[in-house]
């Protein structure tokens, strides 16, 4: 029963990272072009990452609210770069009434055209805007502290689940503030929450940075981000967060009189992470066999499979599975209560074992009769699922055992995925000084090249369109320039040649 | 400052409403048309709606999904009777990018016109009937029982806040069962989960009954309702649950294998409610001092209000609430830690007690210089506003005592709202023997006429046209027929003559 997917890592990651998603039961097209169906499992996980991270939204001081699904186009004119970098892929509502086609179909209906048509939202920057120029008059009014979890559509073109599709979920924070110290302030600060928020809960490491400026949010002063190492070396952005200075205040006159009377523009800022974390995860975190989901996100932590087999001794492992479920919910982990689930679907023990080794619910508990009556059970955890030998790694231990050491095996596997997902990052970047040496190691067929980390003076204009130009040649961009550099070692910009002012990752991204 | 709000319920009930909305902060208009801004208060109530009936649909055993926002037009024209209810308020997307107008705006472009236009979705039974067709294949699949909470559009042409506005919130449960009996079961079991939510939760009471065949939701064998009693006297449908039958499974090949081996049509259901919910809380708790929030469901619970006078002591007194606010967060009141806010904006302390009145906060504590000598607070229960005498109940007291007492008073107060509920509904329901009593009773210009309980002959077809008809002259529907009747007593059905089945509730409605 070795590998538990038809295809692993190794052969093809693409069709791998594919089939998890399939054999997890995370999520599966939809039949609505681009859009996917979140499935339980995999919408469970989504719901862990929403309280936790909402937890941490709420106690840095922002409220949630909710603005509305359709902007008017008008909204939308009024800042130009902003629409340019998205007018190219919204949706749009021209109409509010179907009518029969005369051809046994449905038609839109001509006579109910809206006068001016709707946008989708694929952000809200427009939208919520609009709502703080209503709010803000005054200095007494800032800072405004607000996040919606709604979803957003961008017409992408080609789709991949969880990491690029037509719709997505996720929160959209917007905050405006007197001075632009202070929202830079804010737009670090929602940076660092969205780091420890990764390597706490996702057990996903991550560098935090700022984007060059071809890669900023269309409208934005500075964009921010945090970018994780996928198993295959390519990176993937996980969240960003926005200083927008004045530019969309001014657009939508977001103004307030400030303590000596005097009328000034505000500065705003934006941060968002949508249901792409989930598609980190599974490239982080995933194995030959399926997902491993760290306990912090994990639906179920632990899930008891009872053995049975139609006889008459059933009766007694079910009691002994569902006093065992009660005694575990009375735990707690990782700061909660533990999610213990019995499995009592009818199907065969061996199939719902694979079902949830695929799904990767942290740890997994057999009950058969022989254990039942030893006082046992057979544990079996997702991260060390092998022994050296080849075997499963089903583990008897006296019940009391388990009682005694599950919230330390919780703790210990989420600590020791982080650890995993560290090693793999630092493993996978290197430092190189000469554009040659980039050539060289993103040569064709190379595997799993991960990141360089390399000077640079950091171009503008016309030079960086260059550079963007030179690296697109070898399907590479700049990932972010980490932040926290503490000065950058003295040499020659790899692109330009000019003395460099500081260090920038480069690497293949999703 | 008696009645905080610029109108009473008295003077004009539809005015009323929309200020508690204002002077609440629940929610504005957004510019976009028939769509809200949701603001933070109104917002946190949904989050406790979300959060309470959230645990209810797991206990019952559903898992959460999330489906797509859009639906291609070909999974309308599936089901005739369902297409026909929601085709005339659909918004539709046709295109997928903007392009210039060359006037300076945007249009959208003809080159990108959708091949199939996509519906946004108005409910979900369409696409989430084609995701069952996909999942079900043997009896073992069954019952597929899911929940989704989602945003949803119906083009309304008159809208009004939380009633009735053309995007909403809600949740959805949708589910497949083997048997019709079972089916009904469920209909029926989450019918139920709604009136003790509304009941435990909202302090709302509310007669559950099955809907008129006139009724039902377009493609529904049975639809039921929670109906609500508002204090102008009209009802509010809050919250309804269908049995779909077979409908929708043979319009979507929803088939599953029995245990014989044969093929046999899935029974599903589908129930939702909605931010609706928001709008029964303000009709039925509000006063003509603002909204009176149950304690279940407030976003804080107690707000501590300092009051300061940029005077030196201002230090120990926000010091004092700051050590009071953790300590009543320590205690917990219907199964829940305390949900308590200290309020530092920058504004009079009056200005802010008065600000918590109009939103509702269920305890207001302020704490001035001299409760910090004598190691006192001044509490003012929202549902006790004022003495009789007429002047502002707000009482000191040794803070031992409120803390010794605040869980107790919450959970009085959680009480006392329902106990207030349901003694409106029992005194504004009337049973009547004969039609012409009807026409008497909601003769013109009569206040908060309540409903009337009457019997019928549960026509159908063409024979209920003309009931409906005779009703809507009078401004009257049809609300339910109560669950539980023991039978009806005896008598003809007040509308036909005919001999009658049971006893229906009529009477104006939002």
């Amino acid at each position: 029963m070795k590998h538990a997917l038809p295809v692993t890592r190794e052969a093809d990651f693409s069709a791998w990272y594919q089939s998890v998603i399939a054999e997890a039961d995370l999520a599966e097209e939809s039949g609505v072009r681009g859009c996917m169906v979140i499935r339980p499992w995999g919408y469970g996980i989504w719901e862990r990452i929403q309280r936790l991270l909402d937890d941490r939204i709420k106690a840095t001081g922002h409220e949630n609210c909710y603005f509305p699904l359709f902007i008017p186009l008008s909204y939308f004119e009024k800042e130009a770069e902003h629409v340019e970098g998205f007018a190219k892929e919204m949706a749009v509502v021209t109409h509010h009434r179907l009518i029969a086609d005369g051809k046994g179909g449905l038609t839109p209906d001509p006579a109910a055209k809206l006068e001016e048509p709707l946008v989708v939202r694929p952000t809200s920057e427009m939208v919520i805007g609009s709502a703080f120029a209503r709010w803000i008059q005054s200095w007494r009014d800032l800072p405004v502290l607000i996040n919606q979890w709604a979803n957003v559509v961008r017409w992408e073109m080609r789709t991949r689940m969880f990491l690029r599709t037509s719709e997505f979920l996720w929160q959209e924070g917007h905050t405006a503030h007197a001075s632009a110290d202070e929202a830079r302030e804010e737009t670090l600060r929602m940076l660092e929450v969205y780091r420890e928020f990764s390597e706490t809960c996702l057990a996903v490491h991550v560098v935090t940075g700022e984007k060059p400026e071809n890669e900023r949010f269309p409208g934005a002063v500075a964009t921010y981000s945090i970018e994780a190492m996928m198993q295959d070396g390519k990176a993937l952005q996980a969240g960003t967060s926005h200083f927008l200075g004045t530019n969309f205040a001014s657009a939508q006159n977001i103004r307030f009189q400030n303590t000596s009377g005097e009328f000034e523009l505000a500065n705003t800022t934006s941060w968002g992470v949508s249901t792409r974390m989930i598609g980190a995860v599974i490239m982080v975190h995933g194995d030959d066999d399926g997902l491993r989901v760290p306990p912090a996100i994990a639906p179920w932590q632990v899930v008891i499979v009872p053995m049975l087999r139609d006889q008459p001794e059933d009766e007694a492992i079910v009691a002994y599975c569902r006093d065992l479920q009660k005694e575990l919910a009375g735990l707690s982990t990782l700061a909660e209560p533990v999610r213990a689930l019995l499995d009592l679907k009818p199907a065969k023990a061996a199939t719902k074992r694979w079902g949830w080794v695929k799904k990767g619910a942290p740890v997994v508990i057999e009950v058969g009769g022989r254990d039942v009556a030893g006082g046992n059970v057979s544990v079996i955890r997702r991260d060390r699922l092998y022994r050296e030998d080849g075997k499963l790694n089903s583990a008897v231990m006296p019940r009391g055992e388990l009682v005694d050491t599950l919230s330390a095996t919780l703790a210990d596997m989420q600590g020791g995925l982080l650890a995993q997902s560290t090693e793999a990052l630092r493993a996978q970047v290197a430092p190189v000084d000469e554009w040659s040496a980039v050539e060289t190691h993103f040569a064709e067929g190379r595997r799993n090249p991960g990141w360089l980390d390399v000077r640079w003076s950091k171009p503008t204009g016309a030079t960086l369109d260059k550079v963007v130009e030179r690296l697109k040649a070898l399907k590479l961009t700049i990932r972010n320039a980490p932040l926290g550099q503490t000065g950058c070692d003295e040499g020659p910009c790899i692109f330009t040649g000019e003395p460099a002012v500081e260090r920038v990752l480069i690497g293949r991204a999703y």
